[in-house]
């Protein structure tokens, strides 16, 4: 019977599995190698080793009702997307909510995680931890991996064939802080993932001239979306999930993706990863930021980009090529890390334990928010442990890890070569289905048609795998009556007259297609 | 008979101004206060008096193709959005290329502007200059006004109770150069026009805390509108505006307006004045720039805002409070300025003189591109100064005068209390009528089909006001089919597959109703 738990790490994935343990009666240890909460979303103006590390000016990609874990909702004051140290200051309140501090060891190294030797029988660990230099050995009944993937940047200079030779500065975007760094230079930023687009932004203020190298494109998504509401509010609904999946294919990817940046832009071929960012259009337009494509050699102080004779003359290049991650304290036995893939069950479970007593947290890049998956990743693995739940035989388990590994197109069009991408939605639901806390919106709709209107056609917000089932939280149903009020709260700062609503949206129906019809004979 | 032409300023207008009388064989003489060309457009670090003040990150509102001369389209690689200093290399390219430099004298301030005593025979005016402190006075047959209205700030402190008290800094944003000000400051914005804005977000990268107070609201519009198209370039076309003419009020203002920003943004009440900027909603939904309504009082180190009891802290107040302007050469018998309005007809002549040989260029804010407007001014006002064209009878001209005057209300729900604002394209197509350029796209449709369905549906650019009548340009046609060519061509900077265009555009539409049914149904 699982009774200690070991947690490794005190980020977000750490935070909520100390709490899971709680509400499971599971006693948790976490480890925790730094000295203070938060993981990823404290910010240090020094890089720390294996610690993420931020820039100043980060705000968070999730509105605050989508980022909010399911019985802790953000205060109302606080702006819809608020910054790093808003994420660090909500994560000390749930941490003194739920009375987290007391269970974690600052300053503790995990050294190594190994099976005990009657491990088949008991699933026990022995857990070595360093701290102050001094080591440590204890045995715990289960453990939950909590490290992240955003500590081990991925630098592969290999790639860049010129770059010996380069005499201008260069360095990976974890060390980016503040855009000083860019004054009156000429930056060269290769990769346009989030923290990429992001760098460039911010130094396209001040640098003399910036361009974003990109083999694959992106799509560029803000966070102000239709009608001015959070993106993700609009986009992750159960409705428009229902619609995503059953048009057709090209219709779908034109509805999902904000469409203000198209192909001539360069930006994209295919459409890839999302990148949410409300300033790069507006950049790239005024011309501070250029789209190239990939690097085919770098020299003394240019480079040169495929396609294309010309040597463009830089001073500073960032690498934002993203991180690698890897558990240094596991054995290849337990989990094997593979072309950046680590083959667990449901991004969670090893399939081959022979006892499920070990489970990572948080090794998921979902289409959303993170703290609402990792909480449900944290809710299930407590009630595997217990024994509430029980995993699949290892050849289902190793089937289904096989199936997701291969590149599957979806309706995103996102190809899944990415172990790491997730559609938020339909994981969360399953891991909720698991649990037996999925809402059930035709159940409920004749019990409570308010209540299952907004889970169907509202924003999916986390609330609401806290209605029903194990760990059911009765301020639920409020929290998601009053999602919007928390919204559009912080906004509220000059008071004005509303529109008349309703008369207003039938005309705006009526006269869409006029519109549309405008726009498409006599747009270009 | 006009010959001689006196030109006052040599900024946009006054540029355009020289070239049209040279285009009518007239002999104009420009004097420009300062030692360059450019006026608003030319960035300096110190602000000069009686000259505008830009700060370094000034981007222009329109995008180049409706904001070029008619006959003068920008060079290909410049952005999409022009900055400050891309303008001012642009008005380089136009002098020199229609030689007008050697009609400017510089260093030069007109004192005085007098009617000579055989006016009324003659139309002659006499003019005192200054230079190098030695005054000259010399007659011309006509005078074109080109002074600008953004040189003298409106900084109206009586209507800030208290200002007297504030131990903070403060000071109009014509002052403003660069965000370093505001570091760490807790900052208050006085004012939603596009300065207000731009000084705003500028401050919010680097400030403790960023405020906007406005009593009326604004409409903000992005310069990067639908699919990433220039949004002058996809609203400002003939068929847009006879859409807008022929459909109800409400609809109206829901098509024309970026519905992006909506009421609960505290942002508007009735649709007022649109701001273009790019990044204010991202900055409010982030919680970096808060709309407060009017001020109520200021303390010492604080301030009071309307319908609020809390005291709100505040170390810099910005006031973005606009402009006056005046004619000080000028007699008050012949342009009276009274409540920011002066009595023009056509916002140009003066009705009351006995010759119509007086003209004001440029002092109108045109909902679109400057230059267009102030060229078709000079071309219309060179044709009257030569008696090609005529004005009506004086009494028509008042008549037309106090209507505009009028606060009418029209499609775009702006109110018409300021006589600088303008519907552009009627305002234009106006002008070109009574010079005779104006296309006819009925008559082209049999002509030239192509062109006559690019004039009609696509982007109204300048360069169709030189496609037939007098000044007719030969690469007009040219350059009207090549437009779209020239606006993508500066984001082109990574090859990319296009997507197959006409089906995509048949789905679309076909999709589009499903989709806006499904907002309109699921959404809150």
């Amino acid at each position: 019977m699982v009774k200690r738990v070991a947690i490794i790490g005190a980020g977000v994935s750490g935070l909520t599995s100390i709490k899971c343990c709680l509400d499971e009666g599971l006693e948790p240890s976490c480890f925790e190698r730094s000295d203070d909460i938060g993981g990823l979303w404290r910010f240090t103006e020094d890089v720390e080793d294996g610690r993420p590390s931020l820039y100043k000016s980060m705000v968070s990609n999730t509105c605050k009702e989508m980022s909010a874990f399911t019985d802790f909702p953000y205060p109302e004051d606080f702006p819809v997307f608020v910054s790093n140290s808003q994420v660090l200051e909500y994560l000390r309140m749930y941490a003194k909510h739920f009375g987290l501090l007391k269970h974690i060891q600052f300053k503790t190294t995990v050294i190594s995680v190994r099976k005990c030797p009657d491990f088949s029988a008991t699933g026990q660990w022995a857990i070595v931890t360093e701290s102050n230099g001094k080591q440590e050995s204890s045995v715990f009944d289960a453990v939950m991996v909590c490290i992240g993937y955003l500590s081990d940047p991925s630098l592969p200079l290999e790639s860049f064939p010129g770059i010996e030779t380069f005499q201008g500065e260069y360095f990976h975007s974890r060390y980016y802080k503040h855009p000083d760094v860019f004054e009156g230079k000429r930056v060269l930023v290769i990769g346009m993932g989030n923290s990429g687009v992001d760098i460039a932004v911010e130094a396209s203020r001040v640098a003399k001239k910036v361009m974003i190298s990109t083999g694959r494109g992106a799509w560029v998504i803000s966070r102000v979306f239709d009608n001015g509401y959070p993106w993700d509010m609009v986009f992750l609904t159960r409705f428009m999930n229902v619609i995503r999946n059953s048009l057709p294919g090209p219709i779908t990817t034109w509805l999902v993706a904000n469409e203000r940046f198209r192909v001539r832009e360069g930006l994209l071929d295919v459409i890839r990863e999302p990148v949410l960012n409300d300033d790069l259009p507006g950049c790239i337009i005024t011309g501070k930021i250029t789209i190239k494509p990939s690097l085919k050699e770098i020299k003394e102080n240019s480079v040169i980009f495929q396609n294309s004779p010309t040597e463009e003359p830089v001073d500073i290049i960032v690498f934002a090529t993203g991180y690698k991650f890897s558990f240094p304290f596991l054995e290849e036995s337990v989990v094997k890390v593979e072309k950046k893939q680590a083959s667990l069950y449901k991004y969670i479970f090893p399939p081959h334990l022979e006892k499920p007593t070990l489970a990572v947290i948080g090794l998921i890049k979902p289409f959303g928010a993170v703290m609402p998956v990792v909480e449900i990743q944290a809710r299930w693995v407590t009630r595997v442990f217990k024994g509430l739940c029980q995993l699949p035989p290892v050849s289902t388990m190793v089937e289904e890890i096989n199936e997701t590994k291969k590149n599957k197109i979806r309706w995103f069009g996102l190809s899944y070569d990415e172990i790491l991408k997730t559609d938020c939605l339909v994981y969360i639901d399953e891991l909720a289905s698991l649990i037996g806390t999925k809402p059930n919106v035709l159940a409920l709709l004749l019990k409570d048609p308010v209540l299952a209107m907004k889970i169907f056609f509202g924003p999916c917000t986390a609330y609401q795998y806290r209605l029903t089932g194990p760990g059911k939280w009765n301020g639920a149903r409020h929290a998601i009556l009053t999602q919007w009020d928390r919204t559009v709260k912080p906004t509220r700062t000059r008071v004005v007259e509303e529109p008349p609503n309703f008369c207003f949206n039938l005309l705006k129906l009526i006269s869409l297609f006029a519109l549309f019809a405008a726009i498409f004979l006599g747009f270009k």
